[in-house]
């Protein structure tokens, strides 16, 4: 069975000593984030994930979830106790806010939380997971008397929540879902209508469940502008808190998928159940992208945790299983063969998962540092330019974070050979449960479109320029110093395409928007590979700060320089050809007409 | 349910026209492949594939294979009747010599109905695939005897074969095994050992299996060089073909695997079970190298099968479901959103995957061709030269054709959203069968040192020089070519940096064997991307002069030229950046011990 241990120590290297987050102690919500506090809070966690999480992810995906004849639906064995240790020990109110029970860290360190939980089970990890997006949006839009029914019961885990977009004839376009919300008069709407790919959205879990539902009410315009948001619970809540009625919400299946067994993955069906509208009438869509930011990041973590589990086992096992001899001669003479540890193939994917998963942690935490300072920077400027930052980084940390972590979990299952292919190794969940992460909360394709759409020209591209200038200033800082010259030197190459490219967009995209659309993809791949590349050169520069103070582990400090080197010359590479492709625009792309797209006889 | 239609006239195409198959009509074994002949053969096999096999395919996914306490294995529902018709139709007998009972047909068509049969259903594909390299290995080294006993019961499809090689402590290792054969002293062995990961190692589709089985005679060299190759039949064959005793080998268990369910992954016991050695003794590995590049052919084309499947239903379900409208305005403003096709991400991804199971079938046709020629060309010096440039070919078929026919699978289920994710639609399977393609047969891994530490240095280089010989004319002669001037030069670009690439390995490998292990991987996704391209260049010159003709069908043609110039300008740029990896060389990833890859706490 595949084990997790929590990455705490390369966590700690990030916090503490790439963001030193210590500095941000002046800031509200960080004084209580000291490194000893931060130690405390992700040893426990790392604990709690590998030691009861990780054990029924496997046992998740073999059993699934059971819908019964009367709409219930049961997770697997053992998720409902380790789902109430979990509320027991608080770990999904680290980064909430006080004022409704939370214990108003930083989000860093709740994200800190959000990894190593979906590392060890993903599918366990998307039940807490979806409710901070809908506790977001409540908090965000909802009436007081609405946030105080609800979120602090979602807060503490007596409650869970779950996001309703989906319908069976739309998903990305909002505009024409169905569901409708006719009012009653009272404050109170009816729902009527039917959500699918509801993740959570019936378990026996939590005694309530709140869904957050998009729908239309009466003569609401017939587009993306008549979608309001309702919270809908499962059952309605007394004036005293108690649980009342049985709402008209139930669970009409359960879909049978490619992963991510652990988690129902339901359609509801709506007949007339009790709403209230969260926020404004037709404001609907506003509210939801709080909700799905948050769900986004989330989903980005997905990616890198996938490619962690699986990285970790991969070397377990590369270090055990011996087949054939080094190129370099036998390391082991007197075995009958060397671990495939030593075969530059099998190095080559370690090294590439080392580098993607190190580098995307620090892209995640520095991200989510950026959420931090959204909230609580000392300045409105420094707040405005942390949201924008976290806006242009939002779509690379979903879609390329869960691109390449889709690719390296497959090519951890690789260094198995056969054996990453039979059920019982494991491996094959890993990628199986990393493939949805790609897909939902907006396609990949929905991220690019959003990067390259959307968040590169607003503000006249303020937020690119801006962060341009944060990744050259590291780079003409690095290239002063002989260590960290020659990865500085590689990314400032690599800077240059990003450059190109964006100028690219600006001289084409105008003229035919189809150039931006076809170029997105690899665009948002480009900021990936650029920022990932950013992350490393601060990794190495405080790398080599500590080593020149001979630490004790020396070690850690060195592979990290020389991870940094290996991303430089193996992972920057591509934004040279992914620009050329860019720069190829759309037109042999859209020309061809759906008929040159039959088979023909 | 997904559906497929064999692409007969891409096929036919590729053969007639490009390959120009008629024009070897004075050669044997070729006389009969008329393109009359070669358009009933392909029509006829299309309709069976997609008719009969096709259906057949998700059902075999559901229910897999069962193994019974008796340690017999059923097949799912459909099978047995399907491989009834398969065998009564004889597509199997089609490349293979008349002289025992083959209908004698170039392996080029034989390609062709393998590539049908493993895209409408690759499970159920693998039990006649892997009886074609028994059947190469015992032609190749059986004795006469042997010959007459089992090759035309396994070319008929009355017995089928498999292939033994892995037991559970190795698979890549060979020189490693531990299964005995004892002399008998009667020119029969005693075979004894554990067999695992023999895909058909036990079925109910024949009455008999001949099993290839790799095993080591009493002190037989300690590694590859004492390996002997042995024909062990599960029922005995008397002396008038009727069969005998059953012999003592059986299923022990069936593997749950991520995919290829339909067929039956075993673990084989062999109990002294009787069989006769396959050549001479200690040149097993010879012989199975015979069987194992017949296999690698047929796992490269289920890579292009998967991929190939997977766009026929992606393009279907592009064309029907509707979100959002086009970047350019509106493409049905009557309707409420426009079909997804519009989206320049979604075109990418559908052109992506056209382009390269195109160039692929390409690919494979003309290294059948190259199989052909080996066995049939003119000249002794023709059939080395066709012989060393299908040996070249072989891993990039296998390797590059199936890590790329796996991401244009799992791209066309992400033309689905989160209707991919799910079981019912189909897509997800595809993924999960072409998973395995990269594994088996030798990782791929495998692929790209047999390339680069074989295949390349082979002769002084004489079949890679061939190959630059072959792909430089052909871009000087385009490049004459206004036409095709533009795609000839992309192609050069990417052929010089596949020259340097030549040039910097055999420099530098020299010095540090790593070096060339740490570029493997990328030397043969550049061989890769450089052959589609050269098979683009000459699908596309063959296209513009049917255009000038005027022909009928000039939308095929010219979907071709748009297609070429897509290849050249959005697949060769990736030469490049591959290149810049390889000349990084080994260092940065071979540097670190195995405690940097231990997860500190």
């Amino acid at each position: 069975m595949p084990t997790y241990t929590a990455p705490t120590r390369d966590t700690r290297f990030i916090i503490n000593e790439m963001l030193d987050l210590a500095s941000y102690g002046n800031l509200p919500g960080f004084e209580s984030a000291t490194p000893d506090m931060i130690d405390t809070v992700i040893n426990e966690a790392g604990k709690f994930c590998s030691e009861v999480l990780a054990p029924l992810n496997q046992i998740g995906d073999e059993q699934g979830c059971t819908r019964h004849d009367d709409g219930s639906v049961t997770t697997p064995d053992g998720f409902k106790e380790a789902f109430d240790q979990y509320v027991e020990s608080g770990w999904g109110t680290i980064s909430a806010p006080e004022e409704f029970g939370g214990q108003g860290m930083p989000h860093t360190l709740g994200f800190v939380i959000e990894e190593f939980v979906a590392t060890s089970n993903m599918a366990f990890g998307m039940y807490p997971g979806l409710t901070t997006g809908a506790v977001a949006a409540l908090i965000a839009a909802g009436s007081d008397e609405q946030k105080a029914t609800y979120v602090p019961n979602m807060i503490s885990g007596k409650w869970l929540g779950t996001m309703n977009l989906t319908e069976p004839h739309c998903g990305t376009d909002l505009g024409m879902i169905r569901t409708k919300a006719e009012p009653q008069g009272d404050g109170s709407y009816d729902i009527t209508g039917t959500k699918i790919f509801i993740s959570a959205g019936e378990h026996d879990l939590t005694e309530n469940i709140i869904h957050l539902v998009l729908a239309k009410t009466p003569g609401a315009p017939d587009s993306s502008k008549g979608i309001s948001l309702f919270v809908v619970p499962k059952f309605l809540v007394n004036d005293d808190g108690s649980l009342g009625e049985r709402n008209a919400v139930s669970c009409g299946s359960i879909e049978h998928k490619m992963g991510i067994n652990g988690n129902a993955t339901c359609l509801l069906n709506y007949d007339g159940a009790k709403g209230w509208m969260v926020g404004e009438e037709n404001k609907g869509l506003a509210a939801m992208f709080v909700m799905m930011n948050a769900a986004r990041l989330g989903v980005g973590i997905q990616g890198l945790a996938q490619s962690e589990v699986a990285y970790q086992n991969a070397v377990t096992y590369a270090l055990d299983r011996r087949q054939g001899r080094a190129l370099t001669g036998p390391a082991e003479p007197e075995a009958k063969a060397d671990p495939i540890f030593v075969h530059p193939d099998v190095r080559r994917m370690l090294m590439d998962a080392k580098a993607f998963n190190e580098g995307m942690r620090a892209m995640c935490l520095w991200g989510a540092l950026m959420v931090d300072l959204t909230h609580n920077a000392a300045t409105e400027e420094e707040r405005a330019e942390a949201d924008a930052m976290i806006g242009l980084l939002t779509p690379v940390i979903k879609g390329y974070g869960t691109d390449k972590g889709f690719d390296f979990a497959t090519n951890m299952q690789q260094v198995y050979g056969g054996h990453g292919y039979v059920k019982e190794w494991g491996m094959e969940q890993f990628v199986r449960d990393a493939r949805i992460a790609m897909i939902y909360e907006g396609t990949n394709g929905v991220q690019a479109m959003d990067l390259c759409g959307r968040k590169l020209a607003s503000k006249g591209g303020a937020a690119i320029q801006a962060f341009f200038k944060l990744v050259g200033e590291e780079i003409a800082s690095a290239k002063q110093d002989d260590g960290l010259k020659d990865i500085a030197e590689r990314l400032e190459k690599a800077l240059d395409e990003q450059q190109a490219a964006t100028m690219w967009f600006m001289n084409n995209a105008m003229q035919n928007p189809n150039h931006l659309g076809a170029g997105a993809h690899h665009y948002m791949h480009i900021m990936g590979i650029v920022t990932l590349g950013y992350m490393w050169l601060r990794m190495a520069k405080v790398a080599q700060e500590r080593l020149a103070g001979e630490p004790e582990d020396k070690a850690f400090y060195e592979a990290k320089l020389t991870t940094a080197r290996y991303y430089a010359e193996r992972f920057l590479p591509d934004a040279g050809s992914l620009r050329r492709k860019l720069e190829a625009g759309s037109e042999s792309m859209m020309e061809l007409g759906e008929e040159a797209f039959a088979t023909a006889a």
